[in-house]
């Protein structure tokens, strides 16, 4: 059977960029992002390797999303993350008005809702799609970075 | 009489570079990076130029910063930034742990206190520094963008 370009579909090419994270020691996140069923973006979480804590998943695909695009509005664009952005990537998010945004696993503690900042009203969310998926990486790498201290 | 390291001096250094914006028909907006008087970071806004709402002179000069001093954490930093920064980068600076900021001309409509984003609760926030330098500045590009169109 052919798989169809649905939110698990893309969600599971973000996964594999929050796998390449988690390969080279990063916070496991990733993000990619979707014009008419393409992907025009991939990144993953660099702010170790970077020593930059502006290497969020989503900066980055922001930016080569941009850069594909040759402007630097996201409407029209769809961005799927494995886990919430942080109030820095709501920001930037909001900035580029993107159209729509579908995360994973929801972060409890530096989610940009909890933390209290705002996307463009323009731009529809979908969260928990494939939920289980990135919360239990990102679970992974916390108790394995634990075992190392 | 020789001038004294103080938030003013400071502030007159980024507002030099919200003036390299401006001249390059920027939003003119810029930040430096301040350690024990010595300025280790330098950027304004080029959103426009490099096509990327990434692109703001605080996230620029956090990279820098970090760069400069070979790690992702910018205690014992000041940033002085001539408009008080938006929730993405008030989000960049919250992550980099900054321990203070000072800025200029408050920003009533996009401003991280007024959209609600959070500093780390390490960081003192020092505003009003020189505002009217700053904001006329910023008042005065949109003055003339609006009488180009």
């Amino acid at each position: 059977m052919i798989e169809p370009f649905d939110d698990a579909y893309f969600m599971k090419k973000a996964i594999q960029e929050a796998e390449k994270a988690y390969d080279s020691g990063e916070i496991p996140v990733g993000a990619i992002v979707v014009v008419d069923n393409k992907i025009i973006a991939r990144a993953h979480n660099l702010t170790e390797t970077l020593h930059d804590v502006t290497a969020h998943a989503e900066m980055q695909a922001i930016t080569a999303a941009a850069n594909y695009l040759g402007g630097k509005y996201l409407s029209g664009c769809t961005m799927y993350i494995t886990l919430e952005p942080c109030q820095m990537c709501a920001g930037a998010l909001y900035w580029s008005q993107i159209s729509k945004i579908v995360y994973g696993a929801t972060d409890q503690h530096r989610g940009y809702t909890v933390m209290g900042a705002k996307l463009h009203p323009k731009t529809e969310v979908v969260s928990g799609v494939m939920e289980q998926e990135s919360a239990s990486l990102l679970k992974r790498f916390f108790i394995e970075k634990r075992n190392l201290n």
